[in-house]
């Protein structure tokens, strides 16, 4: 398993025009083994991905790196941005670890430029760091909901390009996931959510307003993905009908980001040998 | 294990005067069996806890409980406040779950009340909050230290007390635990990070002067156990010297507060069979 990582991350990278109905999102591109296989996978990533947050996590503390790993999740609804933070992010130390769920914009919020409010959220030096939605938000339901005009938000997609361009320029790495799903599969998903009771809470009415712009998001989705996947942050279609499938490419990807950081132990800013031998004196 | 879950809370906790020096650190209360059964038993703790903090965060999200709980950390150098952290708080998922390093305060933080920078950091409604230091290294280091003159100091037990008060009137759970090491596990901990180069970012040559205080520290801890262990808020005594049980102890302490809550699936807030027919329509 380990060794196919890197395969999935560019498998799953978008360059160009994106067709999501072309895409099965019940497909598992560089895996072609079953659930319990992608379970075992998917808890055998644990190891590496624990040394290298801890490393990061190490340097942020010591002061000796600007490094930080953004893993930002999009979705339809059902799509599993929940489940993927729980059972990937879930993965690591919760001491390195920040998680943001974007909600609707508050008053004061939308009183300043859209990215005001994800700057702040950004993972500092060492972390890791989660969006369950993000900025693009605002290039999608900002867009089929026509919540700002179209040159606004024709400027978005360069200044969401040119805000993580600095983010990636100032020692960050971002893994940007679309989990993909399909109108069907959405459908069991809502329908499961509809006939359990302890599933209510997730549930929305507006989520089937939503739906009913289907065509609509989709469209806003490929036309985020092709003008937003950049050399310095690209797009990765991740397809999500498989739970399972989704968990462990997500993972990959993270583990990939981290790897690609080479990641050293800061070093000591002490005397080791003169510590020791304080140390030898106090007992 | 489940059986002995709400025993060892009780035998944990503090009451009156605490004399650390007659607490065994390399103790397991509660817990008659080695290091394997112990891992064993907590990882048997993640369905439980998985479920009753999803049971908070979704009455969180809908807006249908004013719960919470915080698991706040206190301990010398090498008690394994982090390792604590990464094992217990480790089994639940992120998003319910916010994590606070309290660090050296700022110059701004100083200039207002020792409590002004921790009320921000609690957890809100549906969250579990977990504090690495807290308000008490006010009453600790700010003891030992004298940082502050020994008015402000008496003045901050009664202070802290009616601050967890309030917390707990707004609906919140505090769990309160003092991993307690011995001078010579420290030592040999400490041995440890001096000796493996993947470690040394943990150590700083401050912990050894602090360590020179080690009895004054202690006589804090006491002071601080006995005044600040209340009905509303105890303090539990949790021996550290042996991690396993620490990590079995803290998350059975954890699984018990939200056992305590009485937690309940919200309602649904919409007419299901209504909502049914509408996503029949849209398929």
């Amino acid at each position: 398993m380990i060794a196919m990582a890197s395969s999935v991350t560019d498998l799953l990278r978008t360059t160009g025009p994106v067709d999501l109905a072309a895409i099965d999102a019940r497909s598992t591109p560089g895996f072609d083994d079953d659930k319990d296989a992608a379970l075992a996978a998917t808890a055998q990533l644990e190891p590496e991905l624990a040394d290298l947050q801890e490393r990061l996590f190490a340097g942020g503390r010591a002061g000796t790196t600007e490094r930080r790993v953004l893993l930002l999740l999009q979705g339809m609804d059902t799509a599993g941005k929940g489940g993927t933070l729980r059972k990937v992010a879930g993965l690591m130390d919760p001491q390195g670890l920040t998680v943001t769920a974007f909600k609707k914009p508050t008053d004061e919020e939308l009183q300043h430029d859209f990215l005001w409010r994800i700057g702040p959220r950004l993972p500092q030096p060492g972390m890791v760091g989660v969006f369950d939605r993000s900025h693009y938000e605002d290039v999608l339901i900002g867009r089929v909901r026509q919540l700002a005009d179209d040159v606004e938000i024709e400027r978005r997609y360069g200044a969401i390009n040119e805000f993580e361009q600095q983010f990636v320029d100032s020692g960050g790495v971002i893994v940007k996931c679309f989990l993909h799903v399909d109108a069907e599969t959405q459908a069991e998903r809502l329908a499961e959510r509809l006939e359990d009771p302890t599933k209510h809470w997730k549930y929305n009415p507006g989520d089937l307003d939503e739906r009913a712009l289907w065509a609509e998001y989709q469209q806003a989705y490929e036309i985020a993905l092709e003008r937003c996947s950049t050399d310095a942050a690209p797009w990765h279609v991740v397809p999500a009908g498989r739970k399972w499938y989704r968990n462990w490419a997500v993972g990959v990807m993270l583990l990939d980001a981290l790897r690609g950081l080479d990641l050293q132990w800061p070093p000591a800013d002490f005397d080791v040998a003169a510590e020791q031998a304080r140390l030898a004196a106090s007992r």
